[in-house]
């Protein structure tokens, strides 16, 4: 048996999730004849109160498609050094935008109303201009710590203040949601545009939605178009989105109650220097001295358990929806006897 | 009944096909865990010949990243003016690869290895470096036209002479190989690289594979990363691709059958003035004075025939898979009763 | 003796320009300090009643400067094929802007508002977003030709009508606006923005200015900054254009009457088969057959006269502020023992 | 009497400068015929025994354009945080070049091989591709702090191991080699290309000069065409950089011995909490808590002395050519009077 922790995008179909798929009515959503791309992207919108989406083959083309639509050449985006949209997205923000970064050292991912307001550039040729500040909420390398609604409140206020957007990158903004009690109508308000990803806790196969005003998500339509990213008879797998949306997410908790077993043996463990507090479904662990990430990470292999090491001294684990209790029991039981 | 004749990518998958979609291995194909992707890949490369392969989410994609391998920012593509990368790519070669074009006047989209050479820059600070010669086969626009594998070998002897690399928007090639009689492998030698669409006349819902070398496909890779063209699951549409591949290529030359019986009708009615010689799939026909394509279209629409304007005196149809025989006489029945 | 007619370019200062700049008062621009720049700059923008001038090292850089401002990535400009804009500029429009070119084919060099409303693409994701129309006035690949102000005129209509804006590439606007007594203001009323050069016909060593709006200027000076337009001590150069447009504007006209004289002593030679009607100052003739353009040039050259080959069968002359009445019955004694 | 310690820019050309510039023997540089344009090309190249030479308006352009050819779009620059090419070039690493950054913590400006080797990424999609280290030599934001060869060495045995390439912001190059007994030679052989800018400590009222192997700056004159920084009579200030690479470099030292004089006198002052170690002719301190620079800095100006505020606790002053010994005394008078 193989236990796979290395992400939450590892999933495969349910049978339900399976099935929904294969009876989905499909067109040429390139056309915008799909009916079932145009149902997502309506109960998508409608969920968090916007006014419309986009659907998209990854979390990676929404929040770059975003970022291309908030910002010109030469513009400054504000950011967490550890975001995705920065770490993760092959270098996009300049590849795809021309945009700058102005990276800021959160509190496990989290950045503050104090910080965007200090790193906004003056109105100085020498500096480009900041237009924009994305935040991602679970912060992946923050070990899926959540923000406060309030905090979001405030960075919205400077946001408003001096003219700049707010997207999020919400690539598990479910699991936040779920996590906090908190409801997607709420982040609705406080964005501008966000990115949900249908891959990861959710479930599905392929895709992620964009959500924004309508014409915002005009203006991303043509940008998806010149990516390469309108598919045809999408259908299919926008149907296992629906799907997700409407079974998939009270279960997130499943997912977080299993990432703090893990937490709470990792806490006792000699190999184990210390867990980031785990609030969603991650669980990432700084290694005790005399360790490395890689050797560990090679053992657990061997064991039938898939992890990754994410920096020099850090291995992640991410709970998902192939994740049964069982195999936490087990894993628990490898951890305990490496 | 409707009758579909705006384009091949309006395809629903058949059953068989839906079948081997619904029974898809799949896996992670970011991470490179996707059988059906893999499997894909590998019979695409070994079909043309060619050293690898890459899944994409569309041909735009496919086409797109080619540019952007093939070219530096500054550089100069040549292609027919007609062709589809630079008339419906969402001006993607300047947006995505920063480069020019070198538009030429084919006959009916092909160009020939004379006009290449000609329109070569010379190294001069003030003129773009020529890097690219991108051609289309079929050619939509030029009424689903063939080139001829002669002409292709000139073309390519000019790249090699001048260091130029030769690309293939292969969206239709399938049809060219089937009408012409040719092979893939005989295309796979003559481009550097290739793109292949498996959502037009094959049938698939999603999907185009890019051909090439392996050092070119592993540079593709990373640009199908940061415009956000890595899917997870994306063995379901892959799956889809490999049925095609095996059922549906040989069935196209049914689609040229019908396209030459709207031909040979079409030349008989008073609004049209001249249809351009069907090779393929693509029946394009200019309208007889007095009228107009709009008005034509609309009329068509109201007797359920569906078909494109594409230019203020054209009017296209595309057969395919979803076309049956019984729709074409009834196309001919109300063609003739216009 | 070598009498240059490459370029209108390679003038030298006169020896009052050359006192001029000696004497200039200047500061560092970059800071907003140099008095001779900030003088050019509100001279300029005064002669054509535009609000805002920026000075800029070289017309290149005030012509992408201005296709910058006005465009997004994936938007198109419309311009005749033959403009300076596009064949001239390294590429620069897609290295750049990012942005796609819809190529008109003028009357030598002219577009007409009919060509441009034909041109303008359709709302639809395949097309890029038509943003700009660029004119170039003389037209240099026209032979010098002029624009009529009527026809301007209409095309501004267009623009105004869909939205677009329109550049003025006025590298020569100087020689227009004294070979059809036309006013600066009237070229100042009908385009958004103007780039005008220093060192063709004016004579200057070095320098262009950009006019438009205020904030577009403010806009302008900050994409000349990226670039690394910005230069300290520009006083220098600028005080050669403030001496320029006092001193050098009306003896264009003696530029335009040597390039009559070429153009009536070559239309009796053997070796030239048609002359394109001069306007200004530059004759472009068609070699007659069994000659070549780089053959004519070559014997030219080791007669001591300078000149271009722009294409397979022609040739340029450009007459200037260093090309004296001598040099021109100089050159007609050469050309007819040639 | 103004005493301009705002920066080095602001320098105005010395009587000898002048003369030299009025009797330049000049060209048209597009063309490749301004003689003092190649001779000062040349003159650079061999003063740092490297192949080729660049004149370029400015030091961003050098950069910039030096950036541009050493990476391609999606690529990653490592670089100090507080590096010009950075903080004051209009975000021009993302705009003319798409490429990211990686921002390392050097000390006072200066990074390490340690620092260099553990940022550079793996060979993985999600990451850009590391292709460029960019140091910056005296470094500005470091208070004119300079680099020891050993460390430039092991930096660049790092980049030859890892296939990197290595620029140098040589803004202020001169002011190192001076205090620091260097050669430029020992700089030609670490580095792959150098940007030495001609308009800060060396007096020129314009421009910079890019240096490195001869297709190399082939390759740079292409971009700078196509950034319009391609200049005509170019020669008026390429002769004012010769004549500074031959009188100005020297008397650097006296203005080191300006800065050492305003360091000492500022050590003993209330308002000041820190002076930074002075190296060459950057003078940057923190202000003493109940001080802010916008006020000390407007408190300076009512007596006739210009400097910046660059943080919200720091105050630069740059010595340089026009800031003569009486004006240092005066200065530390009205400091001490304050």
């Amino acid at each position: 048996m193989i236990i796979d922790y290395r992400s939450d995008t590892v999933t495969r179909p349910t049978a339900g999730m399976l099935e929904a798929m294969m009876r989905a009515k499909v067109g040429d959503d390139v056309l915008g004849d799909d009916p079932s791309v145009n149902e997502l992207e309506a109960l998508s919108a409608d969920l968090f109160g916007m006014e419309a989406a986009l659907f998209c083959p990854s979390g990676t083309m929404t929040n770059q498609i975003a970022i291309k639509c908030h910002t010109q050449p030469g513009d400054e985006v504000i950011c967490d050094f550890t975001s995705h949209v920065y770490q993760y997205e092959g270098g996009g923000i300049a590849f795809n935008s021309s945009a700058s970064v102005q990276l800021l050292q959160g509190n496990r991912g989290r950045i503050t109303a104090d910080q965007v307001r200090n790193s906004i550039n003056a109105d100085d040729v020498h500096k480009p201009h900041t237009s924009l500040v994305s935040l991602e909420n679970t912060c992946n390398r923050g070990g899926g710590s959540c923000y406060e609604l309030e905090e979001i409140q405030k960075i919205r206020t400077v946001c408003d203040e001096r003219g700049l957007k707010l997207h999020l990158d919400g690539a598990r903004l479910y699991n936040a949601i779920v996590a906090k009690k908190q409801s997607a109508q709420e982040f609705g308000q406080l964005f501008h545009t966000i990115s949900v990803c249908l891959s990861k806790g959710l479930g599905c196969p392929v895709g992620s939605v964009l959500l924004g005003p309508a014409d915002f998500i005009k203006k991303a339509r043509r940008i998806r178009k010149v990516f390469g990213g309108g598919m045809r008879q999408a259908g299919f797998i926008a149907a296992a989105g629906i799907y997700a949306l409407r079974n998939h997410v009270d279960r997130l908790e499943e997912d977080h109650q299993h990432a703090k077993q893990l937490e709470a043996a990792l806490n006792e463990l000699p190999f184990v220097s210390q867990v980031l507090p785990v609030e969603t479904n991650i669980v990432i662990f700084t290694v005790a001295e005399g360790y490395t990430p890689q050797n560990l990470v090679a053992q657990l292999k061997e064991k039938g358990i898939l992890a990754y090491a994410i920096s020099a001294t850090q291995i992640r684990l991410v709970t998902h929806l192939d994740v049964t209790p069982d195999m936490i029991n087990e894993t628990i039981r490898i951890f305990q006897q490496l």
